[in-house]
């Protein structure tokens, strides 16, 4: 299959197109939104192994990965069909008139969470299923009630018109407007620009690296009318490991970390590209079993030739810098195509003086900051700049001693894990996927989980209003038996 | 008394302050909070009439207005102390572990709102109090659990000193650390930039126009660091005027609409500045009335020389745009600091063409757009912008007529009326105040109401955090009784 880049002109009426229909699927119940997503989660399903199989020759995945993947992204989609088709989530607050207050009556005023708009979203290299073309934030949008325009990743476009082909089957089977959903293809920049500075979009989802995210925010920030870009960009999810839980669990924390600094050769956006723990003993014999850990770890195919030409730029680049030494590596040294695992160390001097030991190396790589006491350890913390997560290993005694730091963590990212691994992030309304910048452009919402729709909402007031012309959450009998904030009380 | 601009070295030790304030300020429970906005309300009040005299000398607006405003003021900084008392807007989500899950076990996982870190609160020239000093970007700021810095507006710098004495008091009362507020001066651009572009600073509450509110929102995107910028900046809140309706009550309507226009010598952001109807006897009869009503009124005095130069100088620029002709106007002519309230009107064919003639003129003016028919009254309604508000005046069965006009104005305004003026803001938990770019910078957040606090929060998750560690919100016991979504269903 070859795939030529959409034209402008064509862009312009993938956008009119989105608009029109966004004003009148934006009306849809959220049983037949639900219906909606329900038959795109089918959908996929029947694609069965051509899509797995695509996938895998695409992005050089292995195949229990693509199906895990697929299992996520239709469990994704049903999510979002239990979540609007339930319909508490447009967070209905109601305030009954007040006719007789003085010094001036109070008029009925209700209020509920709408859609935004047209929604472009840019399918990610490293999530060939769950985070591009029916991804989190495509499922989020639709679930809204926003239109979507799918940019294709050019490192998977097949996978993409696969999965682009199986929701325009799922819209025709549920009857859903021409237009509701629509996949445009480009291998450079501009039809990415075009689709972010076109006037009809109304907010963008993105997933890459911090050039690309940035790129667009500034972009969307400039034009006439600016609009919301979530950019999930870059993240080192920072490990700290407290001295005294170290000392007695120093192998098994070191397995666990090498399992997660290699998972999928490295290319989760939450790899733990940054350790820091303190001097001693229990450093030495961590450093020592991650060491001999990563090098049974054999080099693996990256997802496409850019991303591992950049793994093994940043990789001699971040080895380059003062101080940093190799502690391990993987025995085999691979070829060009392959991330090869390899973990070193710093002192806190040298990562306090120079940000680039913080920068981001995309891949199965690991830098430890050797602390020589808690107060460098702190100087270090303090320097972090956002993240997706950090990770605390440590035990509740030792921790509780040290509530100062989480103090200060909490400043640092979107997601805190005491005693785990970064890596494995849980698709529920609990999850926090996204941080203070840089790990995205916006710290205030999720790209995974149920809140994730929130990103395409806004709310908007209704005062005194006829029943009749209200939508259906706001109505005073509540026919869709949803949770509303009534005077004050929640109920249903 | 004298007041000197706060030096650049002032105002880095104000946001290092500030910061320092917040790591601790940020752990404060809800009740030490509510004690704390409570006290602010009290010794707002114990001010008494200093504060009202000096308010009215500084803004020229009569006393009934600021006591009707201080009681807002008040009213709101009770309002988040219930709600952060109460403690349930941290929307807290709880998902336990499922260690027996299969492929991998599920972690434990719990999010809640946290705040966002330091906020710098531009005080608003048209509310000396409720969108000042102690106004709602500042209350729910410090509600969130947000540390604040006030830049005084210069227009109003001695009421905004003494109710920055009275917070001041009310920290010392309830034992708030240092810093949790903080108060600087600046006549120029130079304080205000100097605070955005500060890297402590996390957030920007800002209410005024639209070149002041868009220049922050731009510095505060080119920082390394972007941020969130909260600017309520500017919107002619457009009344449509359906015509069965009109023939029927245009009267009573123009007497409605006229005071509306005139209230506080139209210095509201909700000021009714654009009415669009259709030609015919009911549209003669309603401009009749309006023009009668407007005569009547005289001018008014109004904030500072500039707003009435600016009042001047945009009346003058719509007057001489093509189509527009004068309906009526005060019988006064009224000084140049008045602003002299007047109506004029244009066709819609003049509207469509002319940009112009959406812009905000800042004071007692409407402009009536005169449309020959339905498809003109769209084609009007399709060119508005983003608005705080839109209005229709039409009976339920007229409007049932046309949902379509209806379903275009949803994505035009934060907030729909019908039947009833755009002015009165309501201060609860259903208010949107707030709407698409140019009303505000941010569609997403209302500056009113108790969601005004979202803005200054984002969410955490915590990870198989042990009980002790975890906030009193996502403790297992449910230690402060707030509404919970756990494992999918809400309770406390």
């Amino acid at each position: 299959m070859t795939f030529t880049d959409t034209t402008p002109e064509d862009l312009n009426k993938t956008m009119q197109e989105s608009h029109l229909a966004f004003l009148s699927y934006k009306n849809f119940s959220g049983k037949k939104k639900a219906e909606f997503l329900r038959a795109i989660a089918d959908e996929i399903e029947v694609l069965g192994s051509e899509l797995v199989q695509t996938a895998m020759r695409e992005t050089n995945l292995p195949e229990a990965r693509i199906i895990n993947e697929r299992g996520r992204t239709t469990g994704h989609c049903r999510m979002f069909a239990d979540l609007v088709e339930e319909g508490s989530w447009v967070e209905a607050r109601i305030d009954t008139a007040q006719p007789d207050r003085m010094p001036a009556p109070k008029p009925d005023i209700r209020k509920m969470l709408v859609p935004i708009g047209p929604v472009v979203v840019f399918g990610a290299a490293n999530f060939p299923l769950a985070y591009s073309t029916a991804g989190g934030d495509t499922a989020s949008a639709l679930a809204a009630g926003c239109t979507v325009v799918v940019k294709a990743h050019p490192a998977h476009t097949e996978t993409s018109a696969l999965v682009a082909s199986a929701i325009q089957k799922a819209m025709e089977k549920t009857g859903m407007p021409k237009g509701v959903f629509q996949h445009v293809y480009g291998v450079g920049f501009e039809v990415g620009q075009a689709l972010v500075k076109h006037p009809l979009t109304k907010a963008v989802g993105f997933t890459g690296s911090f050039a690309g995210g940035k790129a667009l925010f500034d972009l969307a920030n400039q034009r006439p009318e600016p609009i919301p870009v979530f950019a999930e960009m870059s993240s080192i999810n920072p490990v700290i490991l407290l001295p005294e839980t170290l000392s007695r669990d120093a192998g098994a924390t070191a397995s666990k970390l090498a399992a997660s600094i290699t998972l999928g050769v490295g290319q989760f956006c939450t790899n733990p590209g940054l350790i820091i723990a303190m001097e001693g003993d229990g450093l030495n014999r961590f450093l020592q079993s991650l060491s001999a850990e990563i090098q049974k770890v054999l080099p693996g195919t990256m997802l496409h030739q850019g991303i591992a030409d950049n793994y093994h730029q940043k990789l001699n680049q971040a080895l380059a810098q003062k101080g940093v030494m190799v502690e391990g590596q993987s025995k085999e040294t691979g070829n060009n195509e392959q991330g090869r695992p390899l973990v070193a160390s710093a002192p806190a001097e040298a990562f306090v003086k120079n940000p680039a030991l913080a920068e981001e190396v995309f891949g199965p790589f690991s830098l430890i900051i050797r602390c020589k006491n808690i107060d460098e350890l702190h100087a270090v913390v303090n320097r972090i700049r956002g993240q997706l997560t950090t990770t605390i290993i440590a035990d509740e005694a030792e921790l509780l001693k040290h509530r100062n730091l989480l103090n200060i963590l909490t400043e640092k990212a979107g997601r805190l894990i005491m005693n785990g691994v970064p890596t494995g992030v849980e698709v529920c309304p609990s999850m926090m996927h996204g941080g203070p910048f840089p790990a995205t452009t916006d710290s205030r919402f999720t790209a995974v989980g149920t809140d994730a729709i929130k990103r395409f909402a806004r709310p908007v007031a209704y005062q005194h209003f006829a029943d009749a012309l209200l939508p259906d959450e706001l109505k005073e009998a509540n026919p869709l038996g949803i949770w509303r904030l009534v005077n004050g009380k929640w109920n249903k």
